[in-house]
């Protein structure tokens, strides 16, 4: 059995550490490369290097024209497009942002300008530890922790972006909070309330400290997590259950492309955006050649404010990949529970605050997914004499990252489907971000707490998530358009049938991308994109469709500062023409921005739209009322929504799959 | 392997077929209590009992509160209440429709009248195949035949109900449609248009026929899909693939009662309804006791209108359930497609219209899901010099059957969390239902023609799908009530706090019917079903969210006569207090209905519901625009909804859930 393990891992190993056989122009930058970058910038500015932190290193993809040119040419020949890095650095002495392009075959740096506008780079994970150990000195806080009769070495503090509220001038600052461990792992649920500690990034200190009272602190019981430590009464139990491949997986990982069943794309990772699909085709069987659905796709932002308007709390209204780094959070997956048996991991790296390299371990997970579903079926009993059952069992392909930002972990699931169908999946679990209280009962509760009580002085805060999906769906080509397929109600004329009404289906092209800004649950219609050049043999247009999972809506006003920032998220649906610098729903420089550079602003433009190479812009979410259940670690609670070919192929494109073959259960062991 | 092969089965056998240690007086009627019923119907109507087909057999269950005193009762002790049987019979000569209720201990019946309102039963299948055969003695139907050219001895025809529109009076009576085999078993692909043919059920003779006009005849190529016919180029391929328990399945099946891990509830099957879940309960870890969550639930109509105004399709209003029977319509699972390999399988019977049982064998499956989700999770690096990451996978048990009323395949799943949670999912997929036409193309088309051009002279036309679940939600208890969380948005007092707004949860219980009649979609709520008499530790009431998946609305006329009947789709949301006699959401007779026994209808009474024994329900649904991948068998589209704990549990149930063992993938044979 041990020697099966191994044999697995090192296929595992074999097929993801596998050197790729060609290079491709969006794989991420490669260790080498990061270091490449750090030589390139210490060489350029020798005397302030030491003054500039690297807040972002990414690959400045070659404008799409290039890599379609590239894609078109037989690649093994032509020259892929030059390698560059796109760096933003912080100036701490200057207290600028620097905008750095960096060309890494001639060792130069193409250009470098100095940022003017509002907002602030991503925060790196080192400023963010060196700052959140700044109270540990600090008299005060010191003080604050023996005058709440704490232990300090059982004290951890974290930072959290302190968003933009009107002020005229801003610093590039960050709140500290401050948790207690003792008796318990998960210190999110002892916060010690009422203390303010505001640290400026350039200058590494402290800047500002409040310690407005005193509540108490939350009790540990209860709260603890880990298996090894759980107390008795434990269950439910389960018995054990794996997914099991006896021909091994289906799926071929070369360097960072990926092929399964009649699906091909590109895996990429950002330290921003956390993984990056592009080049997502699939093979037509009639057609016997891949067909282009998606030219990039990845989560744009992450926008998180909470419901509190208190002293302490206001400011809560994050922005999780562009100020933490949705990539950067991402935590090693673990097998068998992160990702099943029969998932291959991934690694990636990041460039450290100084350039040099970071590794993580098993950032993604593919795997195949059997949920016992059906793929399609049918049961015919009215052909005399006989009882025909066709049934194709379900199986997909899944990529799976999961960034936990403090306190909270996404788990974030790209699914392919044989169908055709792209599913984009998310699942909100870890820990509340709870409020320390005087109530241990709801009955003492006379005002708004903002929250649950979920135990003894603890409060879980209202909040909402929201994901906005960037999504180049490249349907069959660049030019595609947008069209709204209305479902409208039809008055029979009187009596020209015994039915005085159906529904039919009107479609209206979006010109504009005024036409494309959209609210959903408002009317019934089909939203589609499509190639309006490319028709289906009886003369449909050939689409992608999208089914939106559950919709919600912001509930701030609209002119309030955080929503002014998370205006995205004004509406569910937008669609605006391929700009290569409008990546970032919210901003490239997100941390206290003001809203001036958000998809809201960009879309104001109002741009043509009609069959041009358009972006699918979708923003998902959840409004969250903690209960009691999510304490102390929530159960996953799951949002998603589907992109499903909508006349793209002329007949069901799995018609012609043959049943998997059986797999028995076998006498497996359920110890290595 | 062909052993273990044998063991499986043996053990699927055995767990299934094993005899209950005590019968649950909630357990559908047996092949032996069906024979009773018929031996009892037999000596009460000597003389006309040659004129009665029996339309409807089932359990008469038990009052709720007789079932719920047994259950407090030490069950072994005490004798469970008498069974009985309710019949739905049709008297074919005096074209009437009798309700008579059997007692089967005394061998007597316990009451007997005749049914006066409008309205018919069920179909039942065997007067279903004996009017389909009518037109092929019947001469106009054979000219029709060979006017087109075909072959009669390739012609297949069946029944469709013909719902109603505004006649004063109705006859029981059916329309026939007829397909034409022909080079393929795709017959639903290749309807004989233009034919009207209407029978009557009571006379057993076919009273009109119309052969109105002559369309081509779609042509076969492509709409074969039998594995066995399939042609190259095939693909996409897939590699086998399984779920593998290696201790074995972790549930138990005793009689119809069910457990698993922390659930356990009774699976009753009615020819009506399918699947009847019945008594769920989940196990409280800190309580270390069984909690009551749903008293029952099952899907209690199914509505499916066609948009189509022409003469030939107008009727086309469908109530899969009361007209045509989910449970009647089940299909036969398969093991590894329908189910996956761990699953096991239980049979059911019926009533034929003579009284005679009839098994669907493999009716139901019921197997451990797991799909590669993580139930929760969390990585925690906040504590110096440590990283802890604490996974538990997720894992679920499923009850599943297909119904396949005519060209569609219901795929239905009740999917049971240890979360706590509930959820219901619905696959749509088999065959849709096309209309012959002219066109081959999308240009020649000129005026609305209700549908998609799917293929040469073939149209998808419009419908929809309307399932309404009924949902005996008892939370803890009988006496529950029905409250909306409103999320509020609050306009900050001026200058209190940096923001302008936030949002709150505004509590608003509902007093009546009324107050519970929503359209999903217009407001941001949580829908809580609580009880209010029992409160957890810090005071919240304890409770169950509806959590909705994709939500649609009727786009019919209010008065249309379709919407009349299928009224109960005009909310999203209905909460009634509990009634026996109020089951079927379309009306006990829902064939040629009227609405005048709606859901809608009970509800204008407009009842207390506060803190009583109310019953949730809940409808969803599908819009349905037929697109190419539909054709010519449609891969499963899937919604549904979920019933969460909140506030239902101290703290999240599965928090002291240890991972099961990890099972590495084994040597495992695709070769039995």
């Amino acid at each position: 059995m041990a020697m099966k393990l191994l044999f697995f891992f090192l296929f595992a190993l074999w097929s993801c550490r596998a050197k790729p056989i060609h290079p491709h122009p969006l794989d991420p930058l490669t260790p080498s490369e990061f270091n490449l970058v750090q030589t390139i910038l210490q060489k350029s500015y020798p005397s302030s290097i030491k003054n500039l932190t690297l807040q972002y290193i990414g690959l400045d993809e070659p404008d799409k024209p290039l890599i379609l040119s590239w894609l078109s040419s037989s690649k093994s020949k032509s020259k892929p497009p030059p390698r560059r890095a796109f760096v933003v650095a912080r100036d701490h002495v200057h207290k600028q942002s620097l905008e750095i392009t960096v060309e890494l075959s001639t060792y130069s740096i193409v250009s470098s300008k100095i940022y003017t506008g509002h907002g602030y780079p991503l925060l790196s994970l080192e400023e963010q530890t060196v700052v959140s150990l700044l109270p540990f000195s600090y008299e005060p806080f010191i003080e604050s922790v023996k005058k709440r009769g704490l232990n300090i070495s059982e004290v951890a503090c974290t930072t959290f972006s302190v968003g933009w509220f009107g002020e005229v001038k801003t610093k590039r600052v960050l709140n500290l909070l401050c948790y207690y461990m003792k008796g318990t792992a998960n210190l999110y649920m002892r916060p010690l309330e009422g203390v303010t500690i505001v640290v400026d990034l350039d200058e590494v200190r402290i800047v500002k400290y409040v310690d407005r009272f005193i509540v108490a602190m939350p009790k540990a019981e209860g709260t603890e997590y880990r298996a090894s430590k759980l107390k008795p009464p434990l269950g439910p139990k389960l018995k054990g259950i794996t997914v099991t491949q006896p021909d091994g997986p289906g799926f071929k990982i070369d360097g960072h492309t990926v092929s399964w069943a009649n699906w091909a794309f590109h895996l990429g990772f950002d330290v921003r955006a956390g993984p990056i699909i592009s080049l997502a085709s699939i093979f037509d069987v009639q057609e016997q050649k891949y067909r282009r659905v998606l030219y990039q796709g990845f989560i744009s932002e992450l926008f998180v404010p909470y419901m509190d308007p208190t002293e302490e709390w206001y400011y809560k209204t994050f922005f999780d990949s562009g100020e933490f780094g949705f990539g950067q959070s991402a935590s090693s997956l673990e097998p068998f529970t992160d990702c099943p048996a029969n998932a291959a991991f991934l690694d990636a790296y990041y460039a450290s605050s100084d350039g040099t390299p970071v590794k993580i371990s098993n950032v993604f997970c593919i795997f195949e997914k059997y949920a016992g579903d059906v793929m399609w079926r049918h049961t015919e009993t009215l052909i005399p004499g006989q009882v025909i059952t066709e049934v194709r069992p379900d199986v997909s392909l899944v990529v799976r990252m999961v960034s936990t930002v403090g306190n909270y972990d996404y788990i974030i699931d790209w699914e392919f489907l044989p169908s055709g169908s792209i599913k984009l999946g998310v699942g909100l679990t870890g820990i509340l971000e709870v409020k320390g209280a005087t109530y241990t009962h709801t009955d003492q509760i006379k005002e708004d707490v903002y929250g649950t009580l979920l135990a003894d002085y603890t409060i879980g805060v209202y909040h909402d998530h929201f994901l906005a999906y960037y999504l180049d769906l490249d349907i069959d080509g660049e030019a595609n358009s947008f069209i709204k397929n209305n479902l409208e109600t039809v008055k029979v004329k009187h009596h020209s049938s015994p039915r005085k009404s159906y529904w039919t289906v009107v479609s209206e092209t979006a010109k504009t991308e005024a036409d494309a800004r959209i609210k959903l649950g408002l009317k019934a219609s089909e939203l589609v994109v499509v190639n309006s050049n490319k028709k289906t043999k009886p003369g449909n247009k050939v689409g992608y469709r999208l089914l939106p999972g559950s919709i919600i809506h912001p509930l701030l006003l609209n002119d309030d500062y955080p929503q002014i920032r998370g205006a995205f998220t004004n509406y569910n649906v937008w669609v605006t023409p391929y700009n290569k610098s409008e990546k970032w729903a919210g901003g490239l420089y997100a941390d206290r921005s003001r809203g001036d550079d958000t998809l809201a602003v960009w879309s104001l433009r109002n741009r043509d739209i009609e069959n041009k190479d358009i972006v699918l812009w979708y923003t998902m979410g959840f409004h969250h009322v903690p209960c009691q259940e999510d304490f102390p670690v929530m159960p996953t609670l799951r949002g998603g929504f589907e992109l499903r070919p909508t006349n793209y192929f002329e007949s069901n494109p799995v018609l012609k799959t043959k049943p998997p073959k059986n797999v028995y259960s076998p006498n497996c062991s359920s110890h290595p």
